[in-house]
């Protein structure tokens, strides 16, 4: 007798159909940012349909499920620009139009982070959108960048920003995904705690610079995925050399194994990976890193 | 009047003594490991005495201050051989010759690491000595190394050793040194933990493989370094393509920026870089990693 029965087949697409459940292609929009906010929004809500256009002509394969926005993306990054750009959550025409831009797409959606007015208070922050264009999560910039190499560069987030306080991992089709912003990247302890309520992928809006960038940037993004063997993606604006703050660009995935998937030049453009949460499984197998921690020695406190 | 009396000229040397006191020459010794451990201990003896020599024709900046031997320098590296090699702390042959070489060549000594018998348990133990060859400190590795890659590496220390519970940082003339050992470097808890006590150099005896070499080896290091801006030195065997399990080499010192100060090739040579303790304190001003940590929100708690 055979085993290929109606009943077996449907079984087996049943699996199939889980399984088919880890696997998604994420689109970083390394977009370009200027002073136009409405440009900017524009820009970004274009960007969103096109990586997740189901066009004619264009394969399935190259459809996004999940789209990032970088760092700031409908503001200049600077720092005394933030407040006179900020909008309220509730009243936001950028939040609006980038709701809409995943529902019409159809993609979950991890726009960037923009400035948004909270009573007195201004924040650096992500919205995430699901593919209803409903939000489901949101994620303040935790770290406020405050650097100032001797002759190279200077810049203080804090100045007119205040710092957010909490954890951010949201629930997916695929599995549990961690959002945190740039400067965020560069605190290890935040980034176990994002894998340790269960992420497998970080993803990190970011604009780092022509002096942090090319000594940090890759190296940064590898390690968090090595060390908690989950996905990192980081999507930064284009490189711009005519702002005062320039952006690095190299818009980047690693794999769980601290591979990059794929990486953006300096320009405009759309880097698309394939991630399958299956990976993060068999790399924990192999490595057993989270299972060989002691954390019957340390173990990372959390509490506001 | 000048400023330069001879009171000034002394205040003025007894400062450049001081500053002088953060600035040392590092030498780790990417020896080749074999079967015979007397034959070993010979070599890193021998190994000790170049880098510290201060031979003649050889200038002073020649001459080593700290030197490091890699992980498991007395003994081949297989679970097996680890209880058959085990030495007591207190009646090693090993430990008694290294000692006496840190002494003759008048240098720091991280004297790599050797499998430790106590009672009933075998450690995978670095011991450290002054330049008076006096025991300063100890290092049992934290977390034990055990990795199934199908079909590329397999591996299983516990099989044979036990772990240790301290987090390790000494004294030395130029400030505090963490050691840990290996497969410790993968949590970035314990590196954490080591700056957190005041270690502006980490230094790890590891004995990476020909999976986790190329993948892994220079990043972890330098991103150590970076996260927590600090000086890491990673010191390998040389390659032998011959034993069951293959070091990778690449011993190489890692500055807070990240940048590599020196690297090995996979052959047995000895590794020499300046440090400066001042650079720390230059890197820490310009980007204040530690000082915007949120440890308002979350800590490691480390308790035995």
């Amino acid at each position: 007798m055979s085993l290929i029965t109606p009943d077996n087949n449907f079984l087996h697409n049943a699996i199939g159909l889980i399984l088919l459940k880890k696997i998604f292609k994420i689109a970083l929009c390394q977009m370009k940012v200027t002073e136009n906010q409405e440009e900017n929004v524009a820009r970004a809500v274009a960007m969103v349909d096109q990586a997740g256009a189901k066009l004619p002509g264009k394969g399935h394969h190259q459809k996004a499920d999940l789209v990032v926005l970088p760092e700031m993306f409908n503001c200049p990054y600077q720092t005394e620009k933030f407040p006179e750009y900020a909008q309220e959550q509730n009243k936001s025409p950028t939040l609006q139009a980038v709701s809409r831009a995943a529902k019409d797409a159809e993609v979950y959606l991890i726009a960037g982070s923009i400035p948004e007015r909270d009573k007195n208070h201004v924040y650096n922050t992500s919205f995430i959108f699901n593919p209803a264009g409903q939000l489901i999560g949101r994620h303040r910039k935790m770290h406020l960048f405050d650097i100032e190499v001797t002759g190279r560069i200077h810049f203080k987030e804090s100045e007119t920003l205040t710092a957010g306080d909490e954890v951010t991992v949201v629930d997916t089709d695929w599995g549990k995904v961690g959002v945190a912003i740039c400067y965020d990247i560069r605190f290890p302890e935040l980034s176990r705690l994002m894998a340790l309520q269960g992420a497998q992928l970080l993803v990190f809006p970011g604009a780092f610079n022509m002096t942090t960038g090319p000594a940090h940037w890759k190296a940064l993004s590898r390690v968090r995925a090595v060390d908690n063997q989950v996905y990192v993606a980081s999507c930064s604006p284009a490189r711009d050399e005519k702002t005062s703050y320039v952006a690095y660009g190299h818009s980047l995935v690693a794999d769980p194994w601290g591979d990059i998937l794929a990486e953006a030049g300096t320009g405009e453009e759309i880097v698309l990976a394939d991630i399958d949460f299956s990976q993060v499984e068999k790399v924990r197998q192999e490595l057993p890193l989270l299972k060989n921690s002691r954390h019957d020695l340390y173990h990372i406190k959390y509490e506001k």
